[in-house]
């Protein structure tokens, strides 16, 4: 059935919502109270082309998953379809199109990326302003990430001198899977906004090195797509699992262990979305850049969003909010035989309760940046940083380290972060982050060389430190000191 | 008896002093002395029309309470007034005026304001240059204020993971009285200054969002105007008492009482001004501007009036400087039977002397800015934030939080501020400056604003900390560390 | 005898040196190895008129008492005094000297002078420039005023309320002499760099305000110059005395002690010179300006001086630098019946000593800047921040405080400094540097001036804490805090 | 045998690389994987020039020392000799040629020199930028560096008065020679990159200042000029040992007893290259500069050898990995009578295990700066900084002070820092950066003259805590406070 755009733009209602994505034509009215991202930023589309801000966030089996097939109402008709085509040709570049295509044109050969600071610099040149938003914005004041970051700066070595040093292996286990190193990609999502490939240049740059990579459950590839990026047939995925109700969540479940996905990140520290102020006024002011190059500008609705975000919770309506030790573990070990890790721990008591459940691993976590959910900054300001969590444990309750794997994210941005964390007893070290800068910036090659950056400070690391493997890295290598180094920079 | 401004100006002394206010004339040689503004401002005015310095800081029966009928001389005569009138229609519009027209013409819609930060920048942006120094000054150095916000930054969180956290509550009591959220209005006075409905549009806003609001004895609005904005009947009111000699004392806690207001809290910590740099200042500056704009000015006064208010005490001159615990709050109690909080203790010794004395609650405070007296910058310097007062009756004396409600105001701008405070025990937190900035801002629309904004925060805050309710913020989710976070900007 | 100048021109070696002074001529040969500030800044002047340059910096009767009446050579002949003359009349204004004319215009009004850094901020801008680098220059890096000021910014207030505040009364005693407030002036040397009336500025302030004055030794009037500028007979002085040999430290206190003077402060820590950096700069700095504004200028020979001034300590060759408190106490209080006061202790052991030497009093000083002695920043960097000093005293010893007057100096820029001190034991409070800006910004006034607010500041903190008399301020109302106030600008 | 310049450019690969060095011809072939530099910077000059790069890092002996005679194939012919030449002068002035001209023309005398920092900032005006980058760079975000500095700002003193300070005597004994001021030169290399006569002026220097210099393994200079440069036979050099094999090793130690040095201090902190960060951005940055000025640049292929420093550790291929207390030791008392000195000790633990080893000294270093290696920016992120090494040592190990010498350096800047570490136990203070700097700027005079301003300072500074000579600094005169005082800028 061939569908005209004039008829599209009679369904621009709530009542009744039709919207065009890659020429073709969907009703979504029903869909609109599900869509995690909230009702009302559909209908800014009400009737209209989506495609453009459909793409970027979404895998391509997204209206399959979510949309029931009657639904899909077929193509526009060749009319149609060509006049929006001509729209699309001879729409003017935005100001921010021509900002990129000059940073584009001055980006600097990959060679000269010396370490994770340098690679963000020229991602935050060359990606969209509102991807950048996606990226960067964190929660209050920024201040969780830049909390996250400066804690590894109170933490120095106690180096030790005259040992062995050949033959320095930088090998670990994750979960019994071999890595490289003791790091491995954090669930960083969305990675479409910032380089079309996506996710996938992450999956061929941490094959090509030998690290592990965690798939967001809001990747903007498919999990097949980013399974079949894969270096190797044997290359470990792990899923980074957002709970929505058992059945939802039962078949994502089924659906990545089809896939060969190795374990199951279960995220427990983002129940309701966070502060979205920079995020909010990304939209405002590429609005006010646009006006400002004489563009016709569509006053945003992004005030409504703000203002109510908070409170109706509408933005991840789908998310289970009352899960709890006594349940959700057990019903998730009744489901699958996948490792089970529990992502979000931020404080010892919790630490100890996760050990009571039995799972196989906890990762540190306080959302450390926007980079591993839909919505950024959602995350608690004054939250404890990771790598303080993890000192904690170390004094207190150092048994825990031997009852299951413990992990830290956030803040991570040199191989010495690293190796302090791997001395105090974490197993391994997640960035995500990191990962979605290089693969905007430099596609999968910038995924490679970040890993290779990580790897050389590493290795100068734990051989200045004294150590050839990680199990050489021990607590007294690492001593807290109170003067409060000078941190990196906000 | 109409009266002509030749023979108003006959009386230009301290030994005959009329002056006219709204075309009305009164004689105020004998009440010089007792004017808790200083004799030297009302000479300023000494024969000549006041009405444009009176009105924005005075409530409409400050003459009716204050001045005996016989000095109400009469009306100006028709002629008078008439000049009056023409004087006032040819006046140039001062430098101040103009920028503030300027600045209203460019105000941001109220949707893009999303954090209290952002209507505190707007506000000072529209906002008379002498309305903003007594909002915003403070004592020696500013030092206050910001060590009052900064000890925020002092405390992190200990979030809670896998709880349920549908139908989270937010509502809590003060002093019996329900309110929506555990923050209050703290004292916020002169409101005028900044809007011309003044503290109306707070009580409005407070009103239509459910929290409870304290005025102060020296609101730009009569209590009884106060009492009439109310959205409902049985909107919850308190009276903030400065307390002068117990007459004067009474009368107005006769007043409140009849109009329906339900607690006194009396003010302990401002029993002499402060020191008044900035408001000095503020007046030179003004002077400065206009003079550089080409209009003749009159050299202002103000210097005598900061050297000597230190020493006489002359500008609150009728408050009790000689309450005690033994006399004051007996007496207090002998004559009313509305609730007795004690706000301004500022150690944990006070605290125990205020259990003692039996009173319902104590508000920790150090007078954290200017906003909610008459004189601004009232406080001590490196007087202890009352946050760090709170923490150390945690740890010291944690039974005196069964014998009577505590609060503390001073410095908060964020709902995690009012989340920390909560969790170690504050019944409730006062906001004074906030509500200023945003009636001046936008009314009473601003208010409500700015109440949406700290219940969108402080929800996300409790949900992330793992709370759903109030009573579920305990000590143990807030930390007091070692490395300062980084703290908001001066 | 009259001498022409062309005869004196013949006596420029340090063979044979002679110099004229306000028209008189002097053979100062055998006097350059004696000359505190060393040979080298004579023999520039060497068969020359050296007025100008001798005259701000030396008493009227330094000739007298220094240079035996034989090497008074006689007044310059008419002819050659006339040339002088016009040589002065005709010289050009230099730069530094065009920048004071225009920054004099624009002073403002003594009443807006609000704070002393006010006060400070006006004199930078009319002192000559090599006056202010004498006055303001510290030690290296100016690290130590800045850490003495910086010092009291960790010490808060537990402010106590409900307290019978009237009749406050701020006077102490020192040494038993009365004192107006709990401060006195902290031999402040070489007023007259900044003003031509000097010292006699101070003094006649604080006679004003009821204050006692300390005088150095290197005052830049004579003793009893300063002693006639008393506003009473008994208004009080002390006197700072630097020892030199026995003799001659004798005959300055027979001086003193016959001009009334009431106490001898022997000050101990500056046995030798300091780092002269930034006054050496200054001289560089100054010729550099002149240089630039086309005026011929002789390459000052600084260089030298500075490198080898640590190294002989030639500049302060007579102060004595074998004091110990077995020998020179015990002689001390031989000649004198004066009480004797230790100006100069740095840490608690030396305190314990001091007491046990039997001294009236103790000056816990670091040097806090370098206005208290003839060559600026001759601190040790680093030193204990005499507040610091005082706290460890009062934690460790605190039974020091019943054997003898313990008093501070250093860093005290508000009223609120003082409070503190005063509440942690010390009997008073010594300001150098602020008196010497006052002067130098406006004369005695300004004196006055500064007295005034600090009377106000400390009548407002004394009350807000709590208390009506200076022996009501108790340690309990100090706090130490561990997070650093944000501090005074460097 | 005269080579034309047509043959040599044949052989311009790693299979057959020949390179022409102040006209003489060397084929390197086969020496390319031992290149302590790396095979990759020698393949840029293959079948080319390679003086100017040569020169300045290498002593006159390596050629003759590293390469088999049979591979010094001869001079080029005189055609071709003259072409080089020709080649030579007709080379235009680089950008820096020119910056340093221009700077070296506005150099301030010597006598304006008052501090070290006074020293680098002249230095680094008058250097090559490539130089600077060498002497300057350091490890990651050149945190290290900052660190050691700053440690010092942590120690204030409790300065004691009243002591007999006349005949102050600054000397002490470093393993038994004399030393004039208890500080030595650490160590600094490759000083004719910044200086024609390298190393030989920090000979000069502290042969005429009477203080000992160690001498770097990688010195610019033979080792048997540098002993030539001595200003007395007697004047004392020590070696600092970088180890490679034993064979190597034992060559260069018998090379240095036979030129009398008196003591080994064997390096054990760098056993890998550290970040280069700044050095490879440093080749980019002059590259960049060439070509804005228009000269025709070849791209440098830093970025190689950047990233794969760190994997195979080419760089410093021949140092001994695997040094230990078991074997290393022995082995080293077993070949030579020399003192041993461990430099590079950085905990407490190791400190032990070097007394238990019954080495004669240790220095407490975590290569403080690049100066002190071929490789700038070898060390350790977030090593502890020596000075809070040697606090450790006192604390917990005080009798390790009987038992060997300790020394530190790293970060010392004034002559305090120096009493400092005197009084926490440390026999001498080691300095290299410094020297680098003040001889680059001024030559040996340089060297002279921040050797005086240290002698000035440690002697004011000894003065005034109260001591006379250095074993009157004791630890009760140091204070370590927690308030973190200002430190020196970055």
């Amino acid at each position: 059935m061939s569908i005209s755009l004039k008829k599209v733009q009679e369904h621009n209602t709530a009542q009744s919502c039709w919207v065009v994505i890659e020429n073709k034509v969907y009703d979504v009215t029903e869909f609109l109270p599900e869509h995690p991202g909230g009702a009302k930023i559909i209908l800014k589309y009400a009737g209209k082309d989506a495609t453009s801000a459909y793409v970027p966030i979404h895998p391509p089996d997204a209206l399959e998953k979510n949309l029931p097939l009657e639904k899909h109402l077929g193509a526009l008709d060749a009319t149609s379809a060509q006049e929006l085509d001509n729209v699309r040709a001879s729409k003017k570049k935005t100001q921010d199109e021509i900002r990129i295509e000059r940073e584009q044109a001055k980006k600097p050969p990959l060679g000269r990326i010396l370490s994770l600071n340098d690679m963000e610099i020229v991602a935050r040149k060359v990606m969209p302003y509102g991807a950048l938003a996606y990226y960067s914005s964190a929660s209050d004041d920024e201040l969780t990430h830049y909390e996250n970051a400066r804690a590894f700066s109170r933490f120095f070595f106690n180096a030790r001198v005259m040992r062995k040093l050949s033959g320095c292996n930088l090998s670990t286990t994750v979960l019994g899977y071999k890595s490289a190193l003791p790091i491995f990609v954090c669930g960083a999502a969305l990675a479409k906004l910032g380089h079309p490939l996506g996710e996938a240049n992450i999956t061929q740059g941490a094959g090509q090195m030998g690290i592990i990579q965690m798939v967001s459950s809001n990747a903007s590839l498919s999990y097949a797509e980013i399974a079949a990026s894969r270096v190797t047939p044997d290359q470990v995925l792990f899923f980074q699992l957002y709970k929505h109700n058992n059945d939802a969540a039962l078949k994502r479940i089924r659906e990545v262990e089809q896939l060969g996905y190795k374990a199951i990140f279960l995220t427990v520290d983002a129940p309701v979305p966070g502060n979205r102020e920079r995020d909010a006024r990304a939209t405002w002011e590429v609005d006010e850049l646009e006006a400002e190059a004489g563009a016709p500008v569509t006053p945003s609705d992004a005030e409504v969003e703000v203002d109510t975000g908070g409170r109706a919770a509408s933005l991840i309506a789908n998310v289970d909010i009352n899960m709890t030790w006594d349940e959700t573990i057990p019903w998730l070990r009744s489901v699958t035989k996948l490792p089970i890790v529990i992502k979000g721990i931020q404080c010892v008591e919790d630490a100890v309760l996760a050990a009571e459940a039995g799972v196989d691993g906890i990762l540190l976590s306080n959302h450390g940046g926007p980079t591993n959910d839909l919505i950024p900054g959602r995350q608690l300001p004054y939250s404890m940083p990771p790598m303080e969590i993890l000192y904690r444990i170390r004094q207190r309750r150092p048994d825990l380290f031997d009852k299951m794997e413990i992990y830290i994210d956030g803040g991570i941005t040199r191989g010495s972060d690293v190796v302090k964390a791997v001395c105090l007893g974490a197993k391994a070290v997640g960035l995500g982050r990191p990962f979605l800068y290089a693969q905007s910036a430099y596609g999968a090659a910038g995924v490679v060389k970040i890993i290779r950056i990580l790897e050389r400070e590493i290795l100068m690391c734990m051989r200045l430190v004294g150590a050839t493997s990680v199990n050489q890295l021990v607590p007294s290598m690492v001593e807290r000191v109170d003067w409060h180094a000078v941190a990196p920079k906000l």
